[in-house]
Formats: C-alpha cells, structure tokens, sequence
C-alpha cells in the first residue's frame, strides 16, 4: 500500500498538451512546483512530453519499471489503460476520471470491468472519481488542478495529521485551514468510489505509518461494515470520522456523489462506539480538533475548571460543558485561598474570572494552582488578547500542561479572523469558539476512555516531564 | 431613553490623569478617536481636564445642562455621585463600575440604595457593572479600554443591526466579527446588572429606532419575564437571542458575573416561541445571522434547492436541512430537463452539481430556472471559489435573489479566514459553514411564519422589483 505514497515512477495516463488537460496539471504539480524525486512520465496519443515530463504512447513503451499510474482520461477508456498497466506489471493505479458507479448503470458495468482486470492482474485500484494522494513528506501529490499558490502553502511543513476523505471539495477545505494551524497535514487520500482500496484499508496503512499520530476521515458510506470495525478497533491513534447520509436525504445525495450503498446510521454509530472511533460532526472539527491530541496531554477525568479574564463567557462555557458531558471543577475552599493569594481576582470559584489583572506571575500561579490541584482534570481558559503579555501567558499554559499531563483547550474571545491570524503567528494551539474547545476536551476525555478500556490499566506511565510528545499513546504502560 | 444614545452634553464621573484609570480612556475615545460632537466633561478630585475634556471637582459645578452621566469609579462612592447628579438635575446614568449585586450582600445593598435614590429623583439607570453604549451613527460610545484601532473598524460605517448585550467581553467579540461581514453595527448596549434599564426597555427602543433592522441580545437572565415578553410581542423586527444558563451550571455561572436570578429554560423558550423571538445557540450565530434578514427576502416555504460545483456537499447539507425542519427540494422532470439544457452538469437533481463548468452564463441560467420555480423556496448555494468569474456570479445571484423574492444563504468551500476575506473584499453575503448557511435559512423561514401567523395574512405584498431593501417587514400587507 505504501506505493501509493510513495512510488519511485509514476506515469500520469491521459496528461496531454491540449487546453485545460486536467492530467498535465498534476505534471505541472509534480515537476515544477514540487521537490518530489521520483521519475514522472506522461502518456498520451502523441507521446508528447507535458510539463517537464518526458512522454509515451504507452505504459508498455517505458523504460523500466513503473510503481505507480495515475488515470486521468474519459471513463470508457479507463478500463483499457488499466489493462496496459498490467501488461506493464504496474502494481497500483489511482483512478481519477469520473463517470463509474456514481453515474448510473453503464458507468457501474465498467467500473466492475475495471474490478475484475485488476483482480486478474493482482493490481491495487484507488477510486475511481477521486483525487489520489498527497503526502507532505515526499512532496508526491496527484491531486489535479492545484496551484501554485496552494500547493506551496499545503507542502510547507508535513505535519502529524492525515486524513481519509471520500471527496476532493473536502480535501481543499480541510487542507486549506490546517494551513494556519498548530497541526499540519501529513498525508490526505481522496479515495473517490472504493472500487478496491476503502476507508478500512487506508486506516490500516495510516496505522502503521509512523509519521501519523491523528487520522481523520469524512465519508459517504462504509463499503464493508465488518472489515471496518475490525481494522478500526485494531487503532490506538484517534480516529475522528465525519459521516453524512445521517438522514435519508443526505444518504441520498451523498450517493449521487461517490456511490455508495446508505448504511443505517445506528449501527454506525454502535460501530464507531465499539471501535473508539470519534464522531464529529462538522467540516471544521475534522481540521480544527486534532490539535487537542497533537498539542496537549489527554483529559483524565471530567472536571474542568473555566479560567477567564472576561467574565461572559463562564456562563457560555458551563452550559456547553455540562451538554458535553463534563462537569466544572468544584474547588474546594483551600484552592479558592489560594486563587485569592494571586492578586486580585473577581471571582475565585469556578468560573474563575481574573478580571484586567496584568501581571505575568499572577497568570502563571493561577495555573500552576489549578494544573496541580486534584479537583481539577483539565483547564479550558478564556483569555482575552488585550494585552501582548497575554500571548506569553498562553504559551507558559501549553508548557505546564505538559508538565502537569493536562490539557487545557484554549479560546481566546476575537473574532474568528483574529483567532486565526493569532494562532498562526504565535503558533499556539488557539480554538476558534467556546463550543469547539469544549469539544476538543470531550473528544480527548473520550479517547482516554477508550484506551483505559482497551488496555484494562488504570494510570498511564510518566517517563519524564515531556514525555508528552504529541502522540496520544506514547507514555502508556 | 434617546439620551443614552445621542447625549448633547455627558459627564465622566471618574475620569482623571491618574494611570491606568479607566474614565479617562473614555475622555479619550470620545474627544480623539470619535467624531462625537457633543459636549464631553471629565469629573474628578482635582476638576483636570482629562485628554482634552474640560475638568471639574463636581456635576453641580459644570455650567449649564448636563444630559447624560457615565459613573466610573470604586463602587461605594457611586451612591454619592448619584445623589449629585439627582441635585444637578441629570436625568440619565450609565454605572460602570462592578461591585453591586453581582458581589455578595454589600453590593448588593449599594445596588438598592442607588436605585432609591435614582427613583427619588427620576433618573434612569443603565448598570451597574456594564460598559453602556455605543452608538455608531454619532460615533458616541462611552465604553472604557477601547483602543483607536477598534474604534475606527467598528465606527467605519454605519449598520442597521443593533445589539443588547449583558457582556462587555462578547459586545468585543461581536462587533469585532461585524467588521468584516456584510452587515454593520448601528448600535450596541451593554446592560450589566441592569438595576433600572432593562432588555425589555432596550428591545422598546430599538423597535422604534428607524435605522435598527435587526435586534440582536445575549443575556444572562430575564428581569421581567412578563414585561419581556409584552414588549417582545410587539415588535415585527427580527429579535436574535443567545441566552446562557440553560443548564443549573450556567445559571450559577452567569449569576456570578451579572447577578441576576436564573429563569427556568423551558420557560423562556415559551416566551420565545409565542413571542416570535429567535434563539440563537452561540456567539457566532449572533453576529453571522442578521445578514440572511438585511440582505436576502424572507424564506417563504421549506423546499431548498441546493447547488454546488463541488459535490460532496450535497450531503452534508441534506443532512443540516432535515435537522433544521426544512426539505430538499424536489425537482420535477420538466425543471431538471431545463436544467440539463444550460450545459455540462453533473447532477440535475437536488443537489444540483454543476462541476467544473466555468461559463457564466451557465451559472445565471441555473440560478433563473431554480429561483424562478414553483418548486423551489430558497436556494444554498455551494460555489467553489476557484475562478474570479465565480464571484461574479454570486454578486449576481444576490440580484437575482431579491428580483425572485426568495433568498439564498450563500457558502462558499473555503477555510474560514478566506471566506471571511472574500466576504469583506466584495461584500457579498457569505456564511463561514454549512451549519450557519442552513441555520440562516432556518431562521428566516421562523420569522416569516411568526409574521404570517401575527397579520393572520398568507401572502405578502409586492411593491416592485427591489421594494426589498433589508427590512423584511417592508413590503408586507
């Protein structure tokens, strides 16, 4: 599977010289805006060279051996071309033209020719109706039609994230806003119809993959309930997963797009619950929760205490918690003098609101006090940016979440423009609303569970202070 | 109540050059970021003039009439300075300072002695513990700590959505959020402990305000529920409300930050009901919503024809619509064979998938065949923003919309910091998620049917192709 990833050759079938070729685009991405080393050929009637890439006719007309062919021509010549591959002995095909079992019924008999020449020829299909991979770590990436501008802003740091998504527009978005986050993408498959290769297959490979601490997923459908399930509990990283067809007319239009048969969403669900596997349920928690993992210690227990310099937005929060299934810490009167011994504080019981103080000490004792405490399980604070000191505070709070192995999920109250510019200048892992960092602790805590269930232990190893590196498991007996 | 709003002469009672002292950033706002024309003195031991603001020891020695007092100062010397404007003959007090009844028992009997003494001389109270007004029409505001830079983004025009807001820190979060959507603020008003002047006395006069479209509030507590729901009953403006303390956790949170009692949830939910008020669920629904009702029709009916040229979100959508109460609107062959004739679409029924076409007549076509159909109500539309000509189109379709009368709650598949700079670069109405654009839909569709069930009429007056002009009760029989 890891050719798919990366392949030493790669023969783009169908990238020509005519105008608004979608194939030489993805010659265009790999020879002049990408630093990936591997060998790019172009295959095309005339054999003609594309973007840098030297041109055949044929797959059989290359020297030497091809790992991987990427197919990206009119639907009824695909199943010709895959023949070729395997007179050519390519083992992996990714297979970007749409027009298959998303389209009706003569795009599903030749998607089921494609099957079985693949069968006979032991060769790995991705797709069809799909945009293949990207992997920020090679730099290999056979999307078609991203720019330069794009391509640079997604490739220029491989981050620990990776993502299996059953459409392309998703792929961009997710993409896209992981750009300005603490977390980056490190590899994204677009896997279209799953002919052969499926979400079970893939989550077996990003399981494996060392460079994958957080996989996340959007999806129409689940092509085999039971293989997934299987493969999934086998997974100590967290999954998170956005399925939509949750109702009949969103089942319905997801089938439109991508093909698959509509599963019963409860026994989805049941699945997902066995499996640990994290539901969410929006675009923007698949990019914007895996940070929680990546950046901070797991949520041991449910109790959170609310620290702010903004009193509003503990009444906000307690909701939101208490929806979530956590609780706000109780203090007990001993913590409460020592919040009091700070400086001078509004309110010292949970909300804890410090109101315009402005001293440095006065943060960082506030969270030692609350990290150290054993009523407390994680912090989420609300500071309010008003002050260039503030943004130290923040990152002395990630520093002692380490220490202290809990989490915080930090928002700061600016509109979300603000947020985003902040996060990605001061790189702190900054939530863009009170609902999305009490997410965040939810699906940490929850994961937590999961693991403690799986392993049957009750207390994780600490081998040193930062020992915490951003993987979840590591550290765990 | 006008006075609080368009003060002719105002008195900062605690303004002077000490530091950090929080009047004087008042004085300061007012005389040298605002355009403000009224006359502003500053009330403090030694009578200095306080960034250009004529200075005086007491109001009874400031010569002539004196409209409006904004009171900042420690808490137990505001009774007295109440007493002195009562003798001064000052009709209106804005009490910023905190301490009251928010504060325990002390506070408390502070809280009531003020208000005797304002009942004893006729004034109105806004406050305690609040930061008052801003008004954006005559750049009045008398809200401390605010910082040249904000000022002018959130006073650079004038909008037609006013907020009341028991938070300075969401006020903050609000109008810094308004800066770069489509819809402006026209006023804001803090209320805090709201001792006199309540919601129901805001929501009174912000329904007659000429230049308010659409009323939004945040609140912690109800202080008369029967008087809340009077008022409210009366008005035909969209009222937007996000109310904490559903939970017994957010109440006592809340309570500990503008004292106020809890209101049983299911109770308030009621209210809002039978008064046509919206609930609103976050910070962002606050300020991402009143553009569906400034800058669209209202939604009339529940059919939704979604139409994208990126077509995984056909799905997600379908899924949001159906939890939000609205349909996927079903398209008869006749519509679909019209559609197919515009060009090369993917998907001609709902959701419609144009893919990659780029011919912008191919966009107007679809947008006059769906907006023009009895089978459709309201459109979300999902254009992929990879081509400038699609901004065109959107702009277009913003045309369309009012010519049809139906409206469209426009999301483009972007990172949030993108879509929020398109929105401001070419000020067309976008919502920042899927989630937001259906919620939009949603609440238009409410307030209509409030509307429709309070005239006791089924159909709406139409007065000319663009008698739509940002107020949905213009037009109505």
């Amino acid at each position: 599977m890891d050719t798919f990833f990366n392949p030493e050759s790669v023969a783009i079938i169908g990238a020509s010289n005519s105008p608004f070729n979608l194939g030489a685009t993805i010659c265009r991405t790999l020879h002049e805006y990408s630093s990936f080393d591997g060998r790019v050929y172009a295959v095309n009637r005339k054999g003609e060279p594309v973007h840098g890439c030297e041109g055949f006719v044929s797959v059989t007309d290359i020297p030497g051996d091809v790992d991987l062919a990427v197919i990206i021509t009119p639907a009824d010549v695909v199943p010709s071309f895959v023949r070729q591959c395997g007179e050519k002995g390519i083992g992996h095909i990714i297979i970007e033209s749409a027009g298959f079992s998303e389209g009706g019924a003569q795009g599903r008999a030749m998607q089921e020719e494609i099957s079985e020449v693949a069968a006979e020829c032991g060769i790995r299909i991705m797709g069809p109706n799909c945009l293949g991979v990207l992997n920020a770590r090679n730099q290999f990436c056979c999307f078609y039609g991203i720019f330069e501008d794009s391509f640079g802003a997604f490739m220029s740091e491989p981050g620990s994230v990776s993502y299996i998504i059953q459409s392309g527009g998703i792929v961009a978005v997710v993409l896209e806003s992981l750009v300005k986050d603490v977390v980056k993408a490190n590899k994204a498959i677009s896997i279209g119809n799953k002919s052969d290769v499926d979400e079970a297959d893939m989550i077996e490979y990003l399981n494996q993959d060392d460079t994958t601490d957080v996989i996340g997923m959007y999806l129409e459908n689940i092509r085999h309930g039971r293989k997934f399930l299987d493969v999934a509990r086998g997974v100590r990283k967290p999954v998170l997963v956005f399925k939509v067809g949750r109702t009949d007319e969103g089942a319905l239009a997801a089938r439109s797009h991508t093909a698959g048969m509509a599963n019963n969403d409860a026994i989805f669900e049941g699945a997902c619950r066995q499996a640990g596997v994290i539901r969410v349920h929006s675009i923007s928690e698949l990019h914007s929760l895996p940070k929680i993992f990546t950046s901070m210690p797991p949520l041991r227990g449910r109790r959170i205490a609310v620290f702010t310099n903004s009193g509003a937005f503990g009444g906000i929060t307690a909701d939101l918690l208490v929806d979530a299934g956590l609780e706000m810490a109780s203090l007990s009167p001993e913590t409460q003098e020592k919040l009091s011994r700070t400086g001078q504080i509004f309110n010292v019981s949970n909300p804890i609101d410090l109101g315009p103080a402005l001293s440095m000490q006065t943060f960082l004792d506030i969270f030692d006090i609350l990290l150290s405490s054993d009523e407390v399980d994680g912090l989420l604070p609300i500071p309010s940016l008003w002050h260039p000191m503030i943004i130290d505070a923040i990152g002395e709070l990630v520093r002692k979440c380490r220490h202290y192995r809990k989490p915080a999920a930090i928002y700061t109250p600016n509109a979300v423009y603000r947020t985003v510019s902040y996060r990605d200048e001061y790189q702190v892992p900054l939530f863009e609303s009170p609902e999305e960092a009490v997410k965040a602790l939810q699906v940490s805590h929850q994961h937590y569970l999961y693991l403690l269930r799986k392993d049957g232990t009750s207390d994780f190893e600490h081998s040193g202070e930062f020992a915490w590196n951003g993987n979840p498991c590591q550290g765990v007996a």
